[in-house]
């Protein structure tokens, strides 16, 4: 995060140096050598021949996206250490379905007025998520624009830039009817769906605990952080050949998965997938959002992940070593000669 | 920007198809070899093996940012097309003075409601200032907030990705008193001081034409596109030796130019810097805000560039070639022993 960012949104109060300083030493934290310090103010620097170096014919792999309206569940819920988490998180899943490894992260937070705290609390969350998988937060900027935001909400968008040797791209263009799906379990809505979740939940209440939740308020579930899937793909990789990942966001199932279909248009054939039901666990904010709305699995499956996060594609032969590797991966379909995806 | 984004933002409906296709070809348009399309759309991907190979020790230089409340400006006057540029041209300065040239961008464009042909307009006008620096626009994202962005109002934000080598890396720590300033004149506010401009000409409303402007109304004059300053300072770069360079942003000349003063504390004195009135234009917006509100000298640089959108520290000899290099540059100043940015 620059000074200059922050200094910015006029958030350089007095009141605000405690807070700048803590967010100043969770930002530094995700700092490896490998970020210029020192060289000016303007942008971030960050080298890039240690991380190259390694890879033949090295591609940049970038991606910016936001968190939508989870950001006002958190406001809602007036707690704002996880969304920036939600934030990194989704980024990294992003690149990682093309094979990359992130490099550096920058974070856009924006709003009618910015308290200090808050931003600090965001930008930790952000740093957090960031040093966790060894990816610096090389820069930010914060915005305060009263009559664009409305009083109380603020948006959070960022960008990552990851890296991936060419050869190791994602996804393989061998996909073939018969290669097996597994999917690895999401946490809850990650950061798509808040729209109808918010609406659906409206009469109710965030702090409502139905029994179905079993002992968390409506807000906490819908507040679980969006799980990253790096370690975990690291671990699938190292054991077995990925053919192709599907990040399971806006869309769903249904739109996420043909993503990843090659697309040269020499096959004989079309792609299309099964998603065999009861074979993955749906974790209950699903059933609770999915009966409050009586929505058909046709909707359910098209907004929500219903809790599978990444699918991972694979040959039939490699599906029991990598369920050995990642024992909270489930088979959960097959793909299929034929269009669009399934439910079975 | 990857079809996925602004699938994202619910503009796949009908209507918004010719606004789309219009869109996807500025954005290819910016797509050199570099680009590796159909290789999945979550993350933009950009082969660095070109562009970093050239380079010893390479170094990415990333910064994001916005546009502020120009983008209020834009809504009001109802011109989407420029405000892209701006954003572009703001970020590709900011990495300017780190030495670095732009690889690509990235955008994120949010509203209430976003209505597909501003969105086509605003991401046309982000392709066209990419093309014209061959930065490619790598991906972006979309989103419709309804609560959180006021109705009609909408932000943009982008994210710029550069290189450079890294004993090419600026600013130099070889700052000196007696060095030169010089100045690179400003288009108008650039991206920075909209929200002070905007309280100010309320009353009189953007359509006012008043004689001090010579023809243009005060919208018109407000949105001048940031301009870029790559193509003269790589000018300047090939002709002589620069130390420095500094984007007059957000803070003005006062804080700004101190930016880059080399951080080393053993120099047993402290670097300022004199501005001498008179040696540049002061495009007439100035002026005419200043006036309007009025406004000290001292208040008037701290929220805007007054002219100057980029300083330029040379040694005095280089000050000649310099200016024969780029006749549009000034002198403006000259690096002393003391504190702070001082007019003379």
């Amino acid at each position: 995060m620059t000074q200059s960012g922050y200094r910015a949104a006029g958030v350089d109060i007095a009141a605000a140096t405690r807070a700048k300083e803590m967010m100043a030493t969770a930002v530094r934290a995700t700092h490896s050598s490998a970020v210029l310090a020192g060289m000016g103010s303007f942008g971030g620097c960050f080298d890039a021949s240690l991380s190259l170096a390694g890879l033949e014919a090295p591609v940049l792999v970038a991606s910016t996206d936001g968190v939508g309206t989870k950001t006002m569940v958190a406001s809602a819920m007036g707690r704002y250490d996880t969304v920036g988490q939600d934030l990194v998180n989704h980024c990294i899943n992003d690149i990682l379905v093309q094979g990359a490894h992130p490099l550096f992260f920058l974070d856009y937070i924006a709003a009618a007025r910015l308290d200090p705290e808050m931003v600090a609390t965001l930008v930790a969350g952000i740093a957090n998520a960031c040093q966790a998988v060894d990816c610096a937060l090389l820069g930010g900027e914060t915005a305060e624009m009263p009559g664009v935001y409305a009083p109380g909400a603020f948006d959070l968008a960022g960008t990552i830039v990851g890296a991936v040797a060419r050869a190791e791209m994602l996804p393989r263009g061998d996909i073939v009817p018969g290669d097996a799906i597994l999917a690895l379990p999401s946490s809850g809505l990650h950061t798509n769906g808040y729209s109808l979740a918010r609406r659906l939940v409206e009469p109710i209440g965030y702090h409502a605990q139905p029994p179905e939740l079993g002992g968390v308020s409506i807000g906490e579930a819908l507040l679980a952080v969006h799980r990253c899937y790096l370690r975990e793909v690291g671990v699938l990789r190292r054991a077995i050949l990925i053919k192709a990942l599907a990040h399971i966001t806006g869309g769903g199932v249904f739109d996420n998965l043909p993503r990843v279909w090659p697309s040269d248009g020499d096959r004989s054939y079309t792609l299309g997938a099964t998603i065999e039901r009861g074979t993955w666990v749906i974790p209950p904010i699903f059933t609770f959002l999915q009966h409050l709305g009586d929505l058909s699995d046709q909707e359910a499956y098209h907004v929500f992940n219903m809790g599978m996060g990444m699918l991972v594609i694979v040959t039939p032969d490699a599906v029991d070593t990598a369920l050995a590797a990642v024992p909270e991966a489930r088979r959960v379909g097959t793909i299929i000669e034929g269009e669009g995806v399934r439910l079975v």
